[in-house]
């Protein structure tokens, strides 16, 4: 976690002068630290929720844990060979693009279930973390760990260093975030909250305790499992939340009614050069992905919340661009 | 929480001097704080994980979470009157402690779903914190939040300014610790890991969103559920775990088995003038409330884990003793 920038150096250098976005974000944190202001927030108290996919890294064209489940899967097979000939691990064997992208949310949950539990946690985290520092995003051909938003860690940080807790809500699988979210983000395993399965304790042949990640979901952290998440792992209301789409809008809802000084921001995608364009809010085409509708818009309007956009807002988008 | 200790000072002076227990928790520190040691731990690894109900306070002769759940039933009846005469909330509102002492389970159960779920989270919050600055435990006749373990406020100090983060891990309600943990333990509600239940999302008439506590059970933060609760709230294998009975067991093999320098401690209520004597541990009485058997009392010697002695490792038991 960097904490070492001076007093007079920018804490924002990558978000463009002036209002809406940068603006607010340092009005915020101004009001909320100002121990004489009547908006003065406790430091213990300062906690910020950022959703990750579409907010603080890229989701499109597919979900970075969606592929790595799908990478998985002949890892999976090799274990259990008479899934080679079912469905959908049968597709997902084929290779074949197009075919993949059809499979149904029944088939993707059957490749969840068996890429993302069933194992122990050692083995898994290990398993992610050999992916994590190899797997490329299809369009950049980077690490997908690369293809963070600059001006998102700086903002991270610059929360941070203004006392404020920073936690992930993500609809991604928890466990799956935790494994790179302190090197990537600064963000503790600790302080994610995703959707989550229970763990099984028992025991290896030697009397090795140990947790073995099984299917019963516990909380689908989407929607308005976003602020039942953050009550069941935080137990307070955040001052301040960052999201992107419509599975984000009951978090922004909750963090922004709780009194005095609240901060709630949205990134729309509407820089197709940078990295992708889609909305359909001002327009933008409508993905399946990371939707933003314009009923969000409206609501971020009538609340208050600023909406940040990428091509207006950030001078930079991924770290690489500095 | 106090983190103004000097050097110089004795850090635990309600402890006594020497073996076993004062010297395993300062060789515990020492080594893994020491950067040149072998064992030496990241402070943003270091995590001790305490049971609450036995080992930071109190639990005999009854949970207080259940006495609250108790007292709180003519409330609840109050805006219920249906469930006036029908048990077992007849039974608790007869006032026959000879007849409560010996309702079951499942009569319980009824008793917790009907006290601790179906209000907001706002509302519950208000209703235990004027409980718990209010009821008083029957034998000392003083507040529960006094009877605090003197010699474990000090200890979750101590680990605190060695950079240890303290968490809880109880079998008692997670919103219901929350409530008093920051005030009572200097541990924040982000800290308390307990059983559980869901929340639900939802609007007032007025569009407010706010969160009803419902009675699906998530988590059962008792024997393997601590473990599983640890690995859901925290992510992290703790270096340290502090229990009293039965239902810590697989906590502290969990704890201990990581590998590096790792405490076990289990404090045995063997001191019948100053607070309770129950075991069946060194021949001590069994009760309900907090069995340490014979077996736990080998394991722990097996495996190195330290029992406390209330009578003899203590000073002081309580606060208000010194």
């Amino acid at each position: 976690m960097s904490q070492d920038a001076s007093a007079d150096a920018d804490p924002l250098p990558s978000w463009n002068d002036g209002p809406p976005a940068r603006q607010a974000i340092l009005d915020f944190v101004r009001i909320t630290t100002d121990k004489t202001g009547p908006d003065f927030v406790p430091e213990a108290e300062r906690i910020a929720a950022f959703d990750q996919d579409g907010t603080l890294w890229v989701e499109h064209p597919i979900y970075s844990q969606v592929m790595y489940c799908l990478d998985r899967v002949p890892a999976v097979v090799a274990k259990k060979p008479e899934l080679k000939s079912v469905e959908p691990f049968k597709t997902v064997l084929s290779g074949n693009q197009a075919a993949i992208a059809k499979l149904s949310m029944k088939d993707l949950e059957k490749i969840l279930v068996a890429t993302l539990t069933g194992m122990s946690v050692t083995d898994f985290n290990a398993e992610v973390s050999a992916w994590i520092t190899t797997a490329k995003h299809p369009k950049f051909g980077r690490l997908y760990t690369y293809l963070v938003y600059q001006p998102m860690l700086e903002l991270l940080s610059y929360l941070r260093t203004n006392g404020y807790k920073t936690y992930i809500a993500t609809g991604g699988g928890q466990d799956f975030v935790r494994v790179y979210s302190e090197r990537v983000y600064g963000i503790p395993p600790e302080q994610v909250v995703g959707s989550v399965g229970g763990t099984s304790f028992g025991y290896t042949k030697d009397g090795e305790p140990f947790l073995t990640k099984d299917p019963r979901l516990l909380l689908n952290d989407d929607k308005a499992g976003k602020p039942e998440g953050i009550h069941l792992m935080i137990g307070r209301r955040p001052n301040a939340a960052f999201g992107n789409s419509s599975g984000d809008r009951q978090m922004l809802e909750y963090a922004t009614a709780g009194g005095g000084s609240r901060l709630g921001m949205l990134v729309l995608h509407d820089d197709a050069e940078r990295e992708f364009a889609y909305g359909p809010a001002r327009g933008l085409p409508q993905t399946k992905i990371g939707t933003f509708p314009q009923t969000l818009a409206d609501e971020a309007q009538k609340k208050g919340w600023t909406v940040i956009s990428m091509k207006k807002d950030w001078k930079h988008v991924f770290p690489f661009e500095k």
